[in-house]
């Protein structure tokens, strides 16, 4: 196992143990995220508390203030960097339920659930405005071209989604799909901090590459842990992608392992409508091997996050980094 | 008259020459809105060409490159300021017409009359991403500070807009209204080349109140026009506002002119989806004295936005931008 051939130590390092060191700093980006700095409709103030409380694992801020720490970039400005990562996060999750339609997220009642289509369109843009503001509070140039870029690479891909509809049922097309979807986003959370610190190219180059990596491993750690965990833990029914006709990794590699099933066929025929063809293939994937093959390609996607680490300076963030990636994959919620 | 009392030269001005200067610029400005500069879906080529092919005045762009000229501020990145100015706006337009449900925009289908919702939220959440990527271009940590506050401030007036629905017929509702609407954005379109070219205060703050008084006067004329002016200048119908419900300043005047009007009184109360009564207040409202009395308003906005000039070093680049203002009160289309 990677694991215990590379890291004996892990065992015993628990995601807190990880994240001790900027704790202090994760409390100031949660508040720096709460802030409210114009005088705002009252709607505005709810809407941003409802989908802050929603909380999620704040994974992209941690990344980015271990690399702050890595490369000692000034704390203020990591803090406000960190917070424009996660409120680009959050925004891109608003527009995203409302142009999927989704009703839950994180057990928790969509903002176009309880809205109109109109008020959430302007909620989200005034969620990425405010992630703008918090970029510029990192006060530099490069940082808010990535961006800038960033959002461009997400929502072109949205986009592309969008009007290709899924498409054909293939890696290729699943991999450039959460590249644009969640590892752009990763790749610039590790990246900005040596941004910010003015670090040599050769380390950008790395912190970004070891982001890209670690972001389709935790987009296929979620993919897989849509089949194999339960509403109570996703806060939505199990199987969604699929319900959805979204073709994700634990998919893919069922095809590979059963290229005949028929159940299956049908449903790449486009028989996603069929509700009791799909919970039949939602039980046929949980429970076949195509579990532990998708994690395999999650690990190989982490072994190399790790790797691009040995391009950057050694020290005990950078161990933060190489370890938070490794309990990505581990992960069960 | 306020235009031959203060300006007799500007008799034979016009637009033209005024722009004369900056007008290598401003096709420069056309060009880098047009680049394309990421692969890119086809749809959003599509879009963004019909989208910026519907031109529009470039008045915003016009404004940031004379401002550029007057501080002397370095071109290129002048110039990818004044395409960031446009694109934001251009982008606003994309969620304003989603939200208003507007099916034309000078005389073009808009985007939202041909996408479906969920691909005009992303096409415009593309061209906002463009926009920042545009002003990250400036290479000015100020002018980004500036643009991620200004489109907080858009998005909040649209937000309180749709929330409060049109409100109490005032003119403190209507002020704010076309402040968050309009004259934010002429604000940062004449402030930030100032702090681009890393101006005194004093001189940074009297461009942002030209530019702020310029865009109400700008926003004052448009609603005038809404009423005067005809559907083939338009590119919609007349009186679109007060269809939708809308009170603008022309309106306003009417009512402080014609307190008793009964067709207006039943409008105000709520009956504005009457169609025959909406098409009497309009057909008033053109024929009375208010228009006039609207645009005086709209000459003081003119005559304030002068005086703010006072306060930055006099060139040509100063008259320039002091003759723009005035032709914005007085143009018919």
């Amino acid at each position: 196992m990677l694991t215990t051939m590379t890291l004996p130590h892990l065992q015993a390092r628990t995601l807190t143990d990880i994240l001790a060191p900027v704790q202090t700093d994760l409390r100031a980006v949660e508040a720096r995220m709460r802030a409210v700095t114009m005088e705002q409709h009252a709607s505005l103030t709810y809407a941003m508390n409802h989908l802050l409380a929603a909380g999620g694992k704040r994974v992209r801020p941690a990344m980015t203030l271990l690399a702050a720490r890595l490369f000692d970039a000034p704390r203020e400005r990591s803090i406000a960097l960190a917070s424009a990562i996660e409120m680009l996060h959050t925004a891109s999750l608003v527009h995203d339920d409302l142009v999927d339609g989704s009703l839950l997220r994180r057990g928790l009642p969509t903002l176009n659930a309880q809205w109109t289509p109109a008020a959430t369109v302007l909620a989200g843009d005034f969620l990425f405005a405010r992630a703008a503001e918090l970029a510029a509070e990192a006060e530099s140039v490069p940082v808010m071209k990535a961006f800038a870029r960033t959002l461009m690479t997400i929502v072109n891909g949205e986009l592309t989604q969008l009007f290709l509809g899924h498409g054909v049922a293939s890696r290729e097309n699943y991999f450039r799909r959460i590249y644009g979807k969640t590892a752009s986003l990763f790749a610039v959370a590790a990246e900005s901090p040596a941004l910010l610190a003015e670090a040599e190219a050769d380390y950008i180059a790395a912190m970004r590459r070891y982001g890209e990596e670690a972001g389709m491993a935790f987009q296929i750690v979620d993919d897989i842990l849509d089949f194999t965990s339960d509403e109570s833990h996703l806060g939505k029914p199990a199987g969604s992608d699929l319900r959805q006709g979204l073709i994700t990794l634990p998919v893919l590699c069922y095809l590979d392992q059963n290229p005949e099933d028929p159940n299956l066929a049908r449903l790449l025929d486009g028989r996603t409508g069929d509700a009791t063809l799909v919970e039949r293939v939602v039980q046929a994937v949980r429970t076949s091997g195509a579990i532990e093959a998708a994690r395999d390609e999650a690990r190989a996607f982490v072994c190399r996050a790790q790797a691009a680490l040995s391009g950057v300076p050694d020290n005990a963030h950078r161990q933060a980094l190489h370890d938070l990636v490794e309990i990505f994959v581990e992960r069960d919620v």
